[in-house]
């Protein structure tokens, strides 16, 4: 980790940035798998997960008789775990459901939305060495409450040709009872395109590695929409001096362990912070199963110490962090300081991995500098606000004659007409 | 308008087809306009200035004097108009803003989203034959309720190097008071990535030719958020025995007369009606300034006879519409089935240009189908909604074990230690 006092301000765009993310020659590699799924559907599925995967399958779908197997698999204490995450995530996202008030903007005109749930959505869930069921909950669960009535989850076999257990349970909790044995690109494609086994989705989410990135983003050209854009996972701790140097140290090193790409700033004002934190990151290391991947990302990764806490309010707002942990201890105070990031632990109990998995937040966040302008994933990425309005004959008396003004200074002519015809009428009716 | 009468179940897909874009060869002309901006900011955006809408300008920013003799300029009837369509999209907008109600998801477990304003936002408005002062009403009012900070607008200069009266009378009644005298794809890769005189923004809004779609697609895949995606605008009209011809040909047309390219779909159960609203097409075209416009968008539209209301329900959903009207006698009844749309006018005195204008609704919409998983632009559009948390100490004592078990079941040792070191913490304190 690289440690850095008193910068000069000009130093802070450099200190700040991201990795840069280099897509192009993947994207070359991508289009042909989404073409050929297009073209051949199951066919190049079971082609691309031989390959890809290196198992022969017969049926993409996983059967009843899996997910049985998956729910006897799965120990009770971990059970228990998912149900109290279940039931957080699910108190949070039902708060976030929109009533449908009908507001009279003036006599005879009433205007209101509506949510509806996005008809068909589709998640991917990542295999590899860790099986993501937290990002199934996060995912599920705001679908299921949104009522999206098509609800399937693609995600890659093991060499045996099965899905992970907790994977299988956490879907069949959250009512996602379509599980696809596909992965990588080649699952984005079955979904954006559909295919003989695989239904086509209007909205795709979750994370993946740099081929399901860039095969969402290719689909999301062609038209069908993805939860937001995607980068390297990343945390910004802000810490004064009541931070104990070993809840730090962890909190780093929790997303340090994600990948060689992730990313970890800490700003403080307390010199004498940052020598016990480096202290500690090495003997947190040394427990570390996936310690090779923590040091790759500390390499990039920086201990700023900052001159006051206006100075750490701006470079914190600045980096626009996906997730930003408050460990000081007017963390209340701070709260209110914060002007953009994705998803914010307050005070010195609330680590990120507890809203990575439970505290009842959304873990599908902005990354990348995305927050200043994106929301994580919430019960609104599953519905659309459908707007309605109704006039009296009243309303569009009373209306009307503006709309016509405004439809002539635009020149639309027509778009006065559409008023006039009704209102000549009324005017017939007397 | 091609009427078809009766069609097969088969015939559906094809008779709601949208017009096929091609936008490839496109990108290709504006990439090289990014380019140029990127690198030579200011003096590139005059070089275009000067080529495509042939103007030298000095200053690129609209001036304090150009602001007042537009005030002057708008004439008093105009004025009030678009007075009283700003009062009902504010109305209808404050409505939209969102409380923070704190959820204690278990006890010692506090959630909260918060919306918080996305700084910086830039319009585009385009220039060309119709001023659409209407739109910075739409983009301006709720990006001043959401409170970004930074609102600029751009919009091509006539050959005079001045802009509309009225745009600039609407622009200053929102308050967005840097407007910039640039257009086309120029215009966009200015807020995208700032120049000398034109800042930088985080999202890009408002409508444009194809050179201003592709750009904004270009920008947002590079990072800069936009509104959404673009397609030609469109308005699916169901009406019953009761709809009047009159009404519903008026209403093809205002939607016809937008561009060649605009799509207009009808569908009825009333086979009565349709000799009759070919008829008005007929007489009501005669005395258009854009009949060629709308004639040819006419004659890529169709007419739909359907055999019951189940089916036009049916065909109405599939299409998913940008503006949907029903004009039907029991339109609340039918507001119920409507599963998919951009904006739903209801009943007989519900045109589209009440929308388009006034009712208070937002009028920037999801085209091309995308209303199957995108809303149209609201308050939210401004905001990014940032999730909070915050744990006591019983907090993660109650939580704490649960997440420690999940992260092992996700193979995240250093997740869970962020948990740990602090219950052991909390333990050593007893």
């Amino acid at each position: 980790m690289k440690v850095v006092r008193y910068p000069q301000q000009e130093e802070k765009a450099d200190l700040l940035s991201r990795p840069v993310m280099e897509a192009t020659d993947i994207m070359d590699r991508v289009k042909p798998i989404l073409e050929a799924v297009k073209e051949k559907g199951d066919t190049a599925l079971k082609e691309f997960t031989e390959r890809f995967d290196r198992v022969e399958l017969t049926d993409l779908e996983v059967s009843y008789e899996e997910f049985e197997e998956a729910y006897s698999l799965v120990d009770q204490e971990l059970k228990e775990a998912i149900q109290v995450a279940y039931n957080n995530i699910k108190r949070f996202h039902e708060s976030q459901k929109a009533s449908t008030a009908v507001v009279h903007t003036m006599n005879g005109v009433q205007c209101w939305r509506k949510s509806l749930p996005i008809e068909k959505v589709g998640l991917y869930i990542p295999g590899g060495t860790a099986p993501l069921f937290s990002t199934i909950l996060m995912l599920g669960i705001p679908a299921s409450l949104a009522g999206c009535k098509e609800r399937i989850l693609c995600t890659p076999p093991g060499t045996d040709g099965k899905i992970n257990s907790a994977i299988l349970y956490t879907a069949q909790l959250v009512g996602v009872d379509k599980v696809f044995k596909v992965g990588g690109a080649q699952a984005i494609a079955a979904m954006a395109y559909g295919t003989e086994s695989i239904p086509q989705v209007y909205k795709i989410f979750g994370p993946g590695n740099q081929y399901v990135t860039a095969a969402k983003q290719a689909v999301f050209q062609e038209g069908t929409a993805i939860d937001m854009p995607a980068g390297p996972s990343e945390v910004m701790v802000v810490a004064d001096k009541t931070a104990p140097a070993s809840f730090i140290a962890a909190d780093l090193l929790a997303q340090a362990e994600h990948g060689i790409d992730s990313q970890v700033v800490l700003l403080t004002t307390e010199e004498s912070l940052l020598p016990k934190v480096v202290a500690e990151i090495e003997q947190q290391l040394k427990n570390l199963p996936r310690a090779d991947f923590a040091r790759q990302s500390l390499a990039n990764s920086r201990a700023i110490l900052l001159k006051d806490d206006e100075t750490m309010v701006e470079w914190m707002n600045d980096y626009a962090a996906e997730h930003l942990i408050l460990s000081v201890e007017n963390d209340e105070e701070w709260a209110e300081k914060v002007e953009t990031a994705g998803s914010v632990f307050l005070g010195h109990y609330s680590p990120e991995s507890i809203g990575d998995y439970a505290s009842g937040t959304n873990h599908t966040l902005p990354t990348n500098g995305y927050a200043r302008a994106y929301s994580g994933v919430s019960l609104d990425s599953f519905v659309k606000k459908v707007t309605f309005q109704r006039l009296s004959k009243t309303g569009i008396q009373t209306l009307g004659p503006y709309v016509e003004k405004m439809a002539i200074a635009e020149n639309l002519q027509a778009h006065k007409n559409a008023v006039s015809v009704r209102l000549e009428q009324l005017g017939k009716e007397g």
